[in-house]
């Protein structure tokens, strides 16, 4: 079955927001044996309705995002019922649920907001329960005047969107398509090492696979590998890629660094602190976007002025002065200084040059000393990333973030 | 004249990856008076090939980015070259370039680098100072037999393609295109204020002006309002949104809210310190983004446990046992905490039940206090976002963040 996917919104062509619909829809459809094989971004006018038609004929399910709200520029519904040659009707239950949705969160009512109780004649409600939009399904034909696939309208905030899919519309899928082929995808996140290098280790020996699909993805500081193929050919190549890559794969199901972190922490009972220059805070936003993180994450200090790094982390003016904020000797002493403060099993310190300013000739910009405290040893590594001041942090970050990792799992 | 996008790349039809060049080529052609009109998005495949040939003869300015690193599953170049019937051939200039780069990074020589030093016949190569991947440009109709727009064609990682695009793509452009269309453009950001209530406030009036086009755009904890028009109409709607919003615009120039507090702050040579819990660093890491940061922001605590809200911030325990962490009085006792132990002139204080589990019924997930103490008074205010984790993080952060805007402008 071929899925295809229209994303509405002249913000999206004028580029004041960016598209998370496809990455996340593609995903979620994989695992029924489904692919999006054309996307189209297209603007809050009739051009809508005209790419609806041209569509039709091609796919036999399409997903539509965006243009429910309550606003005049919202009118995806509308489209749809043209498109299709049905009506609009207010949904009376829908209508008492707009109302007392606001009433709830104390939001005045406007006349706008009654138009999200339009539904289009026929349509199947998909409730939202994270927004006002609700989104609706038309089932492939339903005017049978109008050819027409199955076709999914849904709104356009990513947090009300990715809810709504998982609980509404991969159900109503699961009832549509026919059994999926036997194809499987397995992903592996490999950090701290360059794409270049990641395809020399496993990519001749993989590509002899018959029939596998390889494919690679460079994000600051992180690599993902992608196969597809049946199951012999993924049996085959998984067995190369973990013997080649080993402990550089920090997870094979799309877990985020700190995710596995909070989890390798929660599983031996350890704990967590901070001590960041450099990287702002990033390394604490990071963790604690994790739900539990609070179990293993104690303190995060964020010691921007030198003065913090010696009242908070007790470290040595002195050091300071003679090596400067930017140094292996600070690096440690903040590692150690937060590890104690805190209370905790580890602590990561980061000190360095994020820029644009503030570079020189002996430590450039995009110099960083990552320190890492343990009850064993402290241990301090250097590193270059002569680049944007957040891609230094990000990239500054999951090196912390790895190097915490591989100590937690050699112990 | 009509600009279109071709974004290669099975990543994103898988959704491994989300697409940034839309929004980002959009913005950056605005100024020029050029829209995308249509944006493809296709997999490493052949039907790259194909898609070029089907949208050469539709628009006079084409971008294809992506594929253009040195691993197999990058064909970009190779796509190209085919569609226009031209030869690949090594720039031994780009190669040498291509070894000194690596060398100076101390990255191993593989043979798929030496990809990258291939050239379309007749291609312009655009520099990448960010990465191994060079762009190039293609000029229309560069072989006579196919007829053909102008071609730019990019790098994937957006921290490459930017920089390419504003310092060479854009020169070229201008060289180009004719003199843009009298039609101008502008933003306003909104903090703390439903979508809703902003169209409320300003739609039926904006609309009454002739040819102005209004659009909204609802981010967490933010309104983007977009007026398009020719000068007198973007000046009749300008007056009308500035009178109306007032002081909840914090921006009409896309500055996001944090780089508006470091700017305001540094005018006024006032400082910062956070003293975070539910929001786990957000906040320091927001404000640190921005270049400049560390001659404002002094320290930032993430005061994730509560021994270290009383070490750190020197909450009286008495206040956590009594009325529980997430409360008007801890929120208060850690902005005035944060604000003396930093010694800066603000500080922004959160607590709260950021979920997904941890809620009761007197305090259900979503509920935060944000605290904000400056040299005159200290002051609490509860919000209520039951929503997911990252997007209630965004939600207090930019409440917070808008609260200290508010007191800095009134001064």
């Amino acid at each position: 079955m071929r899925a295809m996917l229209i994303n509405t919104g002249t913000e999206l062509l004028l580029g004041d927001v960016q598209d998370a619909h496809l990455a996340f829809i593609a995903g979620e459809i994989f695992q029924l044996g489904l692919r999006i094989v054309e996307r189209r971004t297209v603007p809050d006018s009739d051009v809508i309705r005209r790419t609806l038609t041209e569509l039709f004929p091609r796919c036999q399910i399409l997903f539509v995002t965006g243009g429910l709200g309550p606003t005049t520029d919202d009118i995806t519904r509308e489209m749809v019922a043209k498109s299709l040659g049905l009506e609009l009707r207010q949904d009376p239950q829908l209508l008492a649920w707009l109302q007392q949705r606001l009433q709830v969160r104390g939001i005045k009512w406007t006349s706008g907001i009654a138009r999200q109780a339009d539904v289009v004649a026929g349509a199947h409600v998909l409730p939202n329960e994270n927004g006002s939009a609700s989104g609706f399904y038309l089932k492939a034909n339903i005017n049978p005047r109008i050819p027409s696939p199955h076709v999914f309208v849904l709104p356009g905030p990513p947090r009300e969107l990715q809810p709504m899919f998982r609980k509404f519309v991969l159900p109503i899928l699961h009832s549509i398509i026919e059994v999926p082929l036997p194809v499987e995808r397995r992903s592996y996140s490999i950090a701290a090492m360059g794409e270049s290098l990641v395809e020399k280790a496993i990519g001749e020996k993989v590509l002899a696979i018959p029939g596998i699909e390889l494919g690679y993805c460079a994000l600051p500081g992180q690599v993902e590998v992608r196969i597809i193929g049946d199951p012999n050919a993924i049996q085959a190549a998984d067995a190369i890629i973990r013997r080649e890559l080993r402990l550089s794969i920090f997870s094979d199901n799309d877990e985020a660094l700190e995710e596995v972190i909070v989890r390798l922490l929660k599983q031996r009972r350890q704990t967590l602190a901070t001590a960041e220059s450099c990287t702002g805070g990033l390394i604490a936003n990071s963790i604690t976007n994790v739900p539990g993180a609070s179990e293993v994450f104690l303190a995060g200090y964020v010691t921007y002025a030198n003065s913090s790094k010696t009242d908070i982390l007790n470290v040595d003016p002195k050091l300071l002065e003679k090596y400067g904020a930017v140094s292996e000797a600070v690096a440690r002493a903040m590692a150690e200084g937060g590890r104690a403060r805190a209370g905790s099993t580890f602590a990561l310190a980061t000190t360095g040059t994020a820029g644009p300013t503030g570079g020189s000739l002996e430590k450039p910009v995009g110099t960083v000393y990552i320190g890492f405290a343990a009850p064993d040893a402290t241990r301090v590594k250097k590193f270059f990333f002569p680049t944007d001041r957040e891609t230094f942090k990000q990239l500054a970050t999951q090196s912390a973030l790895d190097l915490l990792r591989r100590k937690i799992i050699k112990k």
